[in-house]
């Protein structure tokens, strides 16, 4: 497939460029064009410190109707100002001139180093070169445009057969994996060739969310610059969906947490230094926020990460956290599992096959089972281990 | 000093002994013993999953005059269910055979492996074997068998001049660092020869942990068995302490705060792998509750716990930090200073003194201050690098 991610479904074009922000030649601007205008929803970031382009979006959202989503790497563009905030604005105003819209039409979204000024003519020849070179085959470079200290790129498509023509979602991302040495910034830029109204996809995209980007975690901090889109155009020629009631919303909010899921998959796969997946589902808790913060707070544990990091089926790590993370369980009813085996039942050791266990540690994916009680609350969360390379990687700024 | 840390008030006798919970021949039983009663005070884990041990010193302490308290290590005795309640019964059963007092006059605590079952006969002839041997000078003794993966025994005492004979107060902590593979539990002992109810010095502890253990975060996991103890036999024969407003009762405040302060100091040098320290400041909060959270925020941070093992002076990361900490606060605002050299104003960079600064980086102890509006809110926090012996020390169990 030359069209990918998030210029996979039709009418999206897309190109990547090295305008020279990363100092090493690597391609560092990207550009998501559609040739006609599309609805829009976000979500940023809920750090009180806000980066330059998150600020400049939100506010090109107030009318949820975009042209163009310029993505740039290498330079975080955070904690730089005014000055920062007028680099971000000219950047959109080069991409508008190249696609032939008003500035508040283009989207903007940034990466890397905090607190460090952007080269302005770099950044701003990249915006125009990227949108002005946009093509249906620009998925793949727009995609490495985006990397930092990811070693992959991350794209994702899903079609729907909607019983007309049908329709794609598409995405493309940058992982969690942190710039050496920023912030854990995960940016994504989901599109689509179905109709739909703006209010619609800010409902799918929330719901995908928590499923998939809200539902992983590499080292628990959030970043400056975390931005989600999601831009749907109708070039499907297909019925506008208009509301969750619309009989197109379930198909379109499946393939949209599709989608997502399957970037946040590929950015804990690509975490900065791991080397093992895991999987945390906790169930039969009160509710299923409260299941979530059970399962983040194992998720997140360094004990835990470096039990993964060890093979280790340290259950007692696992309680620990669960009881110490706000929670609601009687510790003498939970059970955990590795890998569908019970290693503590009620609250304490339960004899196992502990060899079944090891041969499942050993494995790429670890999956921890927790039931904490007889509630319906319940969340599944993704995490990996923490070893040598993650300190390494976060050491230094060079 | 032959009489050291809580053995080192009159009237105060400790012993340590390998009772084989090790299983390698380290000391693993500690007693502390006060030759009249003490009244006492204690704060515990706020962890759901409560260790055998801490359910049975609460509950001794529903009457507050304590005879001796027993710590052993190796062995958490979390996780294991009505049989390590039964264990951690009997040994406070056998330390008070010894030292002739009832039962609930003994305090526990213990620390090591969680879910693993203690070995009854081993842990009750230790507590037997500790609790009738206590000299004036077990204190070493004492402090070592308290240990885990610490590195060195964790002693503090302070005297007091009330214009009277003068008392001491003496502690003995095992630290933060984590046992391979337990949870970072620290556990206390704080004594003193002055005279003082229960009520003053629960007063006297929760105003310390605040500035001292509480201050202190190595990997942010809050433990099964974490407990602090605070305990008063009033054989210096000064006037009783029964309430705050007692002129005696800032005096022996302060001496408090000082020996956890020092305990708590000496837990993040030991601390598993720590190469370097860092005091973070937040000042200018709304009020210490919030400043706290922000202080709370940095330290925690893996980011800004490997850029202190680098030495690199990454303020982009804090200011990232504080903004997702929850704290109220304006990043516009914001200045962060590194050992007095501020590198950050008014939210972005600032021009400083690089080589100063990279001198700074490179010492002992990191200060990092950050200044985050015109609030009266202030905290410190300590904290410490992420290198590659925590990821080490932490990978299995054996």
């Amino acid at each position: 497939m030359t069209a990918v991610g998030a210029a996979a479904p039709r009418g999206w074009l897309a190109q990547g460029v090295a305008a020279g922000i990363k100092g090493d030649g690597r391609l560092d601007v990207a550009a998501f064009v559609t040739e006609s205008p599309a609805a829009a929803a976000a979500v940023f970031t809920t750090n009180l410190v806000r980066a330059a382009p998150v600020s400049i979006s939100e506010a090109h959202l107030s009318d949820p109707s975009a042209r163009a989503v310029v993505v740039s790497s290498g330079n975080a563009n955070a904690a730089t100002g005014a000055g920062g905030v007028e680099v971000a604005r000219a950047m959109c105003d080069a991409a508008a001139a190249a696609v032939g819209c008003d500035p508040s039409d283009v989207l903007i979204a940034q990466t890397g180093l905090i607190g460090v000024p952007l080269d302005r003519d770099a950044a701003v020849a990249g915006a125009a070169a990227a949108a002005s070179t946009a093509t249906r085959e620009g998925g793949t470079s727009a995609a490495a445009a985006m990397l930092t200290t990811d070693t992959t790129a991350k794209t994702a498509e899903e079609h729907v057969d909607d019983g007309g023509v049908g329709y794609t979602v598409g995405g493309t991302a940058k992982g969690a994996a942190m710039l050496a040495p920023s912030m854990a910034t995960m940016l994504a830029v989901v599109t689509t060739d179905a109709s739909a109204t703006a209010p619609v996809l800010e409902a799918a995209l929330l719901a995908a969310m928590q499923t998939s980007f809200h539902a992983i975690v590499v080292d628990g901090s959030r970043s400056t610059n975390d931005t989600v889109f999601l831009l749907a155009n109708g070039a499907s020629g297909g019925a506008t969906i208009d509301s969750p009631a619309h009989p197109g919303y379930t198909p379109l909010a499946a393939a949209v947490e599709s989608v997502c899921c399957s970037l946040a998959r590929q950015m804990i796969d690509d975490a900065e230094g791991a080397t093992r997946r895991m999987r945390v589902t906790v169930s039969g808790a009160r509710d299923d926020a409260d299941a979530r913060k059970g399962a983040r707070a194992v998720v997140t544990s360094l004990l835990v990460k470096c039990s993964l990091a060890g093979a280790d089926p340290y259950w007692g790590r696992v309680l620990s956290e669960l009881g110490a993370s706000g929670m609601a369980f009687d510790p003498a009813d939970a059970s955990i599992a590795y890998g569908g085996h019970v290693v503590c039942a009620g609250g304490t050791a339960s004899t196992h096959d502990t060899s079944a266990v090891a041969a499942h540690m050993a494995g790429a994916e670890v999956e921890i089972g927790a039931v904490v009680g007889a509630g319906p609350g319940t969340a599944t969360m993704w995490g990996c281990d923490l070893t040598h390379a993650y300190v390494d990687e976060n050491m230094g700024t060079s």
